[in-house]
Formats: structure tokens, sequence, C-alpha cells
């Protein structure tokens, strides 16, 4: 996806947010949006929103000396995702549809996205994705790739959502490699949270070699590269993920509640929509 | 009022909105982001916000090449707001306290921002302040100051709100001297808003001589500081002149309703609520 010119105010909103979370100097907190300010001339719309990202939370690592503000709310997330794993596997073994509500449990623990807000109720959320229609829903497509694969990969989004992630990981029943950011980036999932939800159970987990807050493919590592390529059947997680692959020319399901109006207009959706969107499927 | 970090990204919506009223070409409009990046270094916390609005909004004119971008929109709420007249001095006469009903209804008017948001029902908003609580209510002082003044020196806001003033300019039975803006910005009332009005009727028009967005008192006409200086009653309508005056050690009567949260925050009331309050009386 491109960067939209209301992407511009946000960019300063999330710069913002993330450095309060690192420091309270609003002297620092100045200069950080005053760099945000001279580098924005340097980005062309042209580039997606998690390229640009990237730029923006290495300023706040920069400027605020702090290397991962969110870790302890990423830990926090997870562990709150955690006590809430064995009620989340009831609510699938009882459903008529176990695949079905499974990926709903993934798509309701993107909730927990600290780019876009840090104020949500993940009880509320899963109550309310369990029973939400689909603005998009291309699970047939879904379906038909999951049973013609013999490897899912399954890109990550947030910490704490991975724990939503183990449980339709588990539902599907195929090998998967479970991808997270290379470094610290917002309250994204990274090697660290993916173990602490228990990833490392049910997939193998490989690093994308990213720092942005989104796959952008130009910046990863060769060999997630190379996965990727080869890779048959993608799940793609949130709103970043969604951001960085959305224009690819390659099959990959988008699974995804649309948080932010620009997204959910490029998507054709609207905002608070759940998506579950194949391209090129 | 100083200018506070979550200013910043709401100076890119304002000029985004803006940009996006005076054309549609996104290079221009990106350019406009661009610039109004590079100047945010030069604009210190200290600084109030419209005097940042009178840069940004000379920005949209240079880029855009549209001096008045608002002119339409401003000739329409005033259209508009002229239909509502008769009803609200019905509105006022049939009360039992003319003097607050007519506050209430120029507080209403101030919702008439398209600084804050294109998106508002007027006769909505009238009904609702017509019974809402203030959360500051300095009406008593205010009165004391009416019967005691010979001249009121009132600083109006918006195109379209200023046929609400003129209801209350006429409650208030006393000689007025109604301030507008020099040149248009933002849908601010100008000289000519005001005659559309028909504040010519009721009060003698004084250009404040700023192009700022609210009263910054250093770049007001010498005329205007003299006028100010001298005036035992001042009111002050909505939020750009409160951000310009609040910090003035003169008596003032602040008309508003908190339509920003930072605002709200600065005067210690809730977003949303109407306010009157006087500041050194």
């Amino acid at each position: 996806m491109r960067t939209y010119l209301d992407c511009i105010p946000c960019f300063f909103n999330q710069a913002l947010r993330a450095g309060r979370i690192a420091t309270n100097d609003e002297n620092k907190l100045k200069n950080l949006l005053d760099e945000i300010g001279l580098m924005l001339r340097h980005i062309p719309l042209e580039n997606t929103p998690p390229e640009t990202g990237m730029l923006i939370y290495e300023k706040v690592r920069e400027i605020t000396g702090e290397i991962d503000p969110y870790k302890k709310i990423k830990r926090e997330s997870t562990e709150k995702a955690l006590t809430l794993y064995s009620s989340l596997k009831n609510e699938v073994e009882k459903s008529n549809d176990s695949l079905l509500t499974a990926i709903r449990i993934a798509i309701a623990g993107n909730v927990i996205d600290f780019g876009v807000s840090m104020d949500f109720d993940i009880e509320k959320e899963i109550n309310e994705v369990l029973k939400k229609d689909f603005a998009i829903f291309d699970y047939y497509k879904f379906r038909e790739y999951l049973d013609n694969t013999d490897e899912i990969l399954y890109i990550g989004d947030n910490a704490g959502e991975s724990v939503f992630d183990r449980i339709l990981i588990e539902e599907m029943k195929k090998p998967v490699i479970y991808v997270v950011r290379e470094i610290p980036v917002i309250n994204d999932v990274t090697y660290e949270d993916a173990l602490q939800a228990g990833i490392d159970k049910v997939a193998s987990i490989l690093s994308s070699g990213t720092s942005a807050p989104g796959i952008v493919l130009r910046t990863c590592s060769a060999e997630f590269k190379r996965v990727y390529k080869n890779s048959k059947f993608v799940i793609s997680k949130g709103q970043g993920n969604y951001e960085g692959l959305s224009d690819e020319k390659h099959p990959i399901f988008f699974l995804l509640k649309a948080k932010c109006w620009v997204i959910a207009n490029d998507i054709g959706v609207n905002k608070g929509d759940i998506v579950l969107k194949g391209i090129n499927v």
C-alpha cells in the first residue's frame, strides 16, 4: 500500500506515542517531532507506510536512547493473552467450524496494536469478533490453499496477538514457519515475544530481518526472502504487514481488523471491519 | 496558551484539511506538508497555537495559490445561520433569562469551526447547548462587568457564528466593537463576513490586523492594540482567541465550546464542555 497524505499526521502521532513511552523529556520529544518534520520531504508517497515507520521508530530509539520502549507492555500483553488461552481453546473445540473460530480469534488478537491506539479491551474484542460478519471472506479459498499446502508461512504482527496466532496454528494442523521482526519496533512480535507466547512449541520461528513495523521486502534478510518466494501459502497478520505486502504478486491471505480508515479505504471496507482477504489466489 | 506536543500532529491535519479545500493536486498537498515539516523546528512550544496557525495558513495560500479556500463555505455558513436567526430571537424572547440564552446561542454558534472539523450539525448543537450545564460559569461576574461598562470589545471567531454573536450583541444593549480578522484564514470571520451577518447594524466593526486564526497581540495592528488596552470589558469567542489570549493580564471573558481535548485540558474542563470563563476579573 502506498502512503496516503492522511498517513502523515499519523506518523507524528505515532512518533509522539512511542516517544512518550520512552521518555517524559519534553525537549527530546519536541526534537523527535522536529526530526520527523525534516525527514518528511524525503518520504515519497510511493513508499509503503511501514518503510516510513522504520525510519520513525529508528528516530525514537536514537533520540530517546530507549531501544525497546514497549518491552514491558509487550510482556504484559502476552501474559494477559496467555490467561485467555485455555478458554479460547474451549471456544474453538465447542464450535461447529473450529478452523473458522480459530481464524476469528487470531483476528481478535490483532486489536493489541499500540501503533494504532493504547486503548482497547481484548475480552470485549474477542466477543465481538466471534460474532461479527466478515467484510471480505475468502475462507473457502483459504481452506483450499490449506488443504493443498505442506507448509505455511505465517507472518506475525504484535506481541500478545501471537498467543491467538498459536491457537490458529494448532488448528491448521500443518507445519508452520512463524515470522517475527528482527528487532523491537512498537509492540511488534520479536523472537523473544514469540517464545513467551509458546510459538516455539507449534512452529519454527524465523526472523524477517527487518526492523520495519510490517514486512518491507527490500529490507528483509536474504533467508526470509528465499523462504517467502518458495512459500505456497502465506498468512499475513495485521495492518503493518498488509501495508507492506498488499501490492505483491504472490498468493497471500491477509487476516486483520481494519483499525484505521485509510487502510480500510485501501482494502475497500469500513473502519472496524474484519477481513480474510486472499490476493493472487 | 502554549503549544502542546499534541498540537503538532494537529497542525499537519489542519494544513491538509485547508489544502484539500484549495486544491486536489496531491503533489502540491505533499509539498505543503513537507514545508510544514521544515518549519517545525522553528516553532517553539512557547508559541501560542494561532501563531503557528498563521504560518500554516500562509503556506496553504502560498503553495495552493488560493487566498481564501473557505470563501464559499463561509458564505454558506452565514446564509444557513441567517435562516435560523428569527427562531433563535424567539428562543431568547420567550426565555426566563434572555441574556443567558443569548450567551448559550453565541456559544452554540462556535461549533461552526472548520479548523477543528468539517462535520457538525448546527441545529442539533443549538438544542444541546441550550440545555447543557456550563463547566465554568462566571455568569454573575459577566453581568457585573456588563452593567458597569459603557463599551464592549467583542472578538469574533468564525463566519456564520457571527449571526449568533449578533443575537448576544443585541441582548447586551450596550455599544459594541466587533473584532474581525484582517484577511481570510480558515473560516474565521472577516469584515465581509461580518457584513453578511448584519453585524454592522448592531456594532462597529474593527479589524484585529492579524492573519492568525486567533488574537496574537504582537501581530495585531496598533489601532487594535490601543482599543484592546483601553477596553474594560472584552468578550473573546472560540478556541483560537482563547489560545492567543489565555495568558493575558487583562480582564477577558471567554465564551467557547471546548472542541479539542488539548484546549479542554488547558482550561481544566472536558472535551465537549461549554465555558463562560472570566480571567483577571
